[in-house]
């Protein structure tokens, strides 16, 4: 039979705790999962640094990739199957983009792509359509269905409907994150009614749309996001984790370049450092590897490498305060010239970080593109944008929030020394 | 204010999803938590290779080691408190015991003790009294201090009614990981009300016992105790992955013996290696540099080291099937023969392991001294051994269960080469 | 002891799946609730018709009661205990009126006081200051304490801080019945952490505060209320039984007014149908009795009580259309000139029923006073009005949405009789 | 269309706190729960008089038959569908019996059929075949249908394999009950994985076997039941409220048949103490008709009668010992003979109850023979009985449990009247 629709003798189940079983029958996916590339997201924790704020978060995207393929599964086999605008070949190419979505991700993402200015959604196309067992798999469905998987996680495939299955403002990836999060952490947000949600989804030429009839379920989604982003993702305590992790990176890479001798040498890093961007080196990089690196890089001589990276093996994180530098510019001026008369360099231990959200937004032309307004499926068959329906939304739609933190490791601001009297001016600056 | 007693100003708390909360006011166990020796055990999954299992199983010692201190200090503060039988001045020696109980376990312990000869009880007692930031908190307490918590943690402490709370067929470490190892793995079994439990438990002279109303609530959580053992800890392919581990640690210490020169050094093994037992070194030896060496040795020349790291990484299991050496000795020996003739050593590729289980005992004169019965309080004060009391209790009590396993990589037994009869003979054996 | 001060000699505790146990050490508790009128509760669902939309919500007033009750107790047990703004001598007050909060409610409240102008805070009243068992045992305590209790309830104690822990816009009432009704209709809205915003709580002269620190626990609280409202108690099902209830008891008022001759006697209700309000007459007025009679009214010969009753016992409800008779005025006459040419009585056979809801409002002088506002206490102790700092319930804040909709028996336009033109115009203007 | 193949244009759903939601394609199955056959079952409590123990437990009769019709309907429509041993013609028979299959439940059944010596099977079985709504609507689909339904429920069908999705000891009836009961009462026993129950379930000539793979949910299924049976179903306060309500009964009946005169005439009970049973007689009777006149008899004369309605209404229920007659006969006569004495008839104030479970049997030759073994089915294809496979239920197979209990009002032996030596007696034989 063909490859593309053989199906496993004995329906596979992960126990999964957050949708209790997913289910694998299709030989492609039990066979992408079995991938080295795909197995190496048990390396990658989900939250990055949010472990050290909400200690139960140390799920990885293997987790989350599962939860997404398992969502998108059970869309298209219990919902959309039959319906007459649903074309029953855009399954296999479904399950594929979802399962494969986050492929691309590297060890603590976030600070990672700042650090080095990568993208992970460019490795993820990398890893579909170079020379690894994820692209012979997919390959052997057929010649082209890589670069269509592809074109499904990049947003630039035609069929618009699938890629709004896996990104859209209501897609499997945030449905099964925000569920998959609020559990591992433990928080009580992050709770809707996804079964209500899947059943009231129907395809539509450009996109999913959901029924009126599930407006609700949807509204609930909403907040949830709302408060998992305040609550979980910009949670300071972990953004400080990331402020560590970035100036190490930074450091290691500065250190590099300066022809700095390092007692460990980086050599996972060098293609990175030298800015060549190796399939097959990115691959290497776990979480495992990086944490090994900062464990021994303790013991570099390089003072500031080695304080940074003790405190992150340590969790001896930097404190933070509310502060603006764009509305106190002259305050930060000022203080970034208090930490280097007291030998503190502001550039690794004074560090502004800002998170900002949009809960939900309809479609403003000219905008971020990706932002498709959810549609509800009213009984007339009309489609009418969510904010017009849901009061809540309409009172939360388009309003950002932002977040302003400035970092710095208060624990240095107290010593006796001859600065005693600079770092007393700093606490007071800082309030602290 | 002395040590001992301080509070902190504002009570800190953990989002904790097992207990919701995991709440802490004094500053001893505060300062415990900020130690780099308890920090480690973020490093160290609970349920070592479990993960490659059931996926959600990957959390650390240290979420468990959080939530035994929650339960104790439940149990001490909202049960104990006031009532005769209790001192309250072992109230701290009881929250430190519970929150240091692990500290000395090492990555993948099982494995990792069995190939070493190491024993994590050992190195929880070298951290406790050893030369550690640990240590340093609990001699501010009181000079004694360090060593009453380690004869409480190791079992040989006077205080028996402390121990129990720790170690004993119904304590704080069994409540804790039997509810959170079902949290994180999604099994339904696991669940019993703990809740009640601690409401009914009462200290007497040398253990905690269970008021008889409570004795249900006991009978579940024995049930929840046989389910996880059977369904989750001796899970066939958890051990497939434990059987990788040991082997891999074992070919390496043996290439090390044999002056193999490894491409990437083992510094960290070193003095394990040399059965020099170092504390800084063994502090140093988390997951992460585990993965690391892993991940690095698949690249080694020894083709059974490099072979064993990769199915590690990649989780290319070894298969299995019921098989007992004592029952089919001559079987067993064949096989082996066959292996060898087939060029692939049964040393490392033919493994033979065993679980076993009581899942509740009463007292056994001469036998492991461990196994106190439980105790339930009759309303006329007597005490009396559970399984005399409990039908179900004692149905299954003393049973032992074992289960008898031999392990294989299936892929290598069914290649075309000339060795293509010896291993169909391998094949037919196993009946694979 | 003194009555008030006296415990049980053990702990007694309900099994409760909300609170998980509701916990009881008062004597004058324990006494309250074995007295006659508080078992009473157990014959009246706390969501009157509302079992007719959600099978499951068939839980009783006791069942809530006793709930609201656990909270406050939680509240000024676990959080106020301790505290100077804490005046210890308020904890039984606060207790009893959590309570009996509700014990004056009859049965199906929202219909019945509509159609007799009763008013069940009137009842609670007269049972706490009456005749009865429970004001037995408040006098018990103390001479005033009856009218202490009433006055909470009744919201005209000077005691605002007690009154406000029992009716505000975020008291125990509201926390125990969100997420009560969510547990028993299985809706996935209603939950929010309130173990988080009961440690939140802080005591203050005019009212409970919530530490700014809680604010989102609070926010999501406020959501959950919003969709309870439009999700469960507006459900146009729900009202549809609640039409057909009121309409009952209407033309049993009237067929006695006019002299009718009842083949079931409506004995339990002369006294209420004659505006004497006697409280023992009230008190035997429960679910169970409403329900008798409905069911022997079927066969009573006046047309349209059996019609009502066989359509409330047999859950044949009328069916409905969004309308708004203030909007559509001539249509609504038109609708009634042609029920009455069809021979259906239109003052039992089209019935407007609208439904309305504030999710937070804050002060606005001159209005409706329990609108109490929701103050946060911001770390510098002041307090700030929640609306200000959250974003998320400034914009729903006042906002007021109504809901209109027109009931009648869908069955009744469709037969073949001579009528059958005038049912079909009274069908093109339902458009159904 | 055939009337049997009729699907509804938009499926219905229920929700459902046990199992989510309640999902109805069919009309045949949507038209049977309107009947006013089955919606009466709103009027009857799944678990009688409980409620006056675990308050939670007010949830009728209704709801668990939506329930076991939906636990059936995922086993035929997700399990089974497509397999060659099922044939889909008895999908709608196996609906169909799985949603009557307790319609013929009178109110507190068990008080009921003990007093008036009837069997509610035997109502079930005329409410199908005689002239109801429910029997109509089962006519139109086939003439025979009706009577196949009655035999599947009854046992006698020669369909095995339907008749054990029903009635079996492992059916969806008990499936239902146990997680039902649980959620409504807030025990923490009940839980079972349910989902891989219905997962492994196998259909086969004579009966649903389980896959072997399944054996672990099957053992934690069964020692929910045995934990529910002794936690909820037999607990000695329920059964105090059962001993009331069967001595009301037999009073009433008794004073019927002396010709006593009724103040309120027992008009809903003449045709049962007459022992005509007359089905439109008894569908008339529901709870709130039986709590109807027990709260009227309050008022009648007769001081038994009037006495025990008062108890049952206000919750003023009997205490108990344990105590077994056959064992204690000479003390039993003893007390009856003092109750006499004392003034209090023993015939309905010293009551004698004994409840008695099996949890799990296998076939015993010549013995009751509804307990049908439970089979796992092995990898071979072979059927094995479970307590074969099982050590926990081999270790409690076949072990039956009996608990004696005999009830009195404690509040009546304590007076200071001329009887005070008599009670005095009576108090010290019983020991309270």
């Amino acid at each position: 039979m063909e490859y593309s629709k053989r199906k496993l003798q004995e329906e596979k189940v992960f126990k999964d705790p957050v949708h209790r079983y997913v289910h694998v029958r299709d030989v492609v996916i039990w066979d992408l999962i079995g991938t080295k590339e795909f197995q190496r997201l048990r390396r990658i924790r989900q939250l990055g640094t949010t472990y050290l704020t909400f200690h139960g978060a140390e799920h990885s995207r293997f987790n989350h990739s599962l939860g997404v393929y398992e969502i998108v599964r059970r869309i298209v086999d219990d919902v959309f199957a039959g319906r007459k605008e649903w074309n029953v070949e855009d399954r296999l190419l479904s399950l594929c983009a979802a399962l494969l979505h986050d492929v691309g991700h590297g060890p603590f993402s976030h600070s990672f792509e700042k650090v080095f200015g990568l993208d992970h959604e460019e490795f993820t196309k990398m890893i579909i359509l170079g020379d690894t067992e994820v692209n012979a798999i997919l390959t052997r469905v057929d010649r082209q269905f890589p670069k269509k998987v592809a074109e499904v996680i990049g947003k630039t495939s035609e069929n618009k409907l699938v890629v709004s299955l896996i990104s859209s403002q209501i897609d499997a990836d945030r449905m099964d994150y925000l569920q998959r999060d609020a559990y591992f952490t433990g928080v009580s947000y992050g709770h809707f009614d996804m079964e209500r949600i899947l059943r009231v989804m129907r395809p539509r030429e450009d996109q999913v749309v959901i029924k009126q009839s599930g407006m609700h379920a949807v509204e609930d989604y909403i907040m949830s996001r709302y408060q998992m982003y305040w609550q979980v993702y910009f949670h300071p305590v972990t953004r400080s984790a990331e402020v560590l992790l970035t100036k190490i990176l930074h450091r290691a890479k500065e250190l590099h370049r300066k022809g700095y001798i390092f007692t460990y040498k980086p050599l996972h890093f060098y293609s990175i450092f030298n800015e060549e961007y190796v399939l097959q080196d990115y691959l290497k990089l776990d979480e495992a590897v990086m944490l090994y690196y900062f464990q021994v890089w303790q013991e570099e001589e390089d003072p500031i490498l080695s304080d940074l990276c003790r405190r992150f093996v340590n969790r001896d994180l930097f404190k933070y305060i509310e502060f603006d530098p764009a509305k106190e510019y002259r305050k930060h001026s000022e203080l970034e010239a208090l930490f280097k008369k007291a030998g503190i360099d502001p550039e690794y231990y004074l560090v502004y970080d800002s998170s900002s959200d949009l809960p939900y937004d309809f479609y403003r032309p000219g905008e971020e593109e990706e932002r498709l307004p959810i549609y509800l499926l009213m009984k007339n068959e009309e489609l009418r944008e969510l904010s017009r329906e849901s009061d809540i939304v309409d009172a939360i739609s388009g309003k950002r929030r932002t977040d302003h933190k400035l970092y710095f490791p208060a624990d240095r601001l107290h010593d006796q020394s001859s600065r005693r009297n600079i770092k007393k001016q700093i606490r007071s600056i800082l309030e602290i």
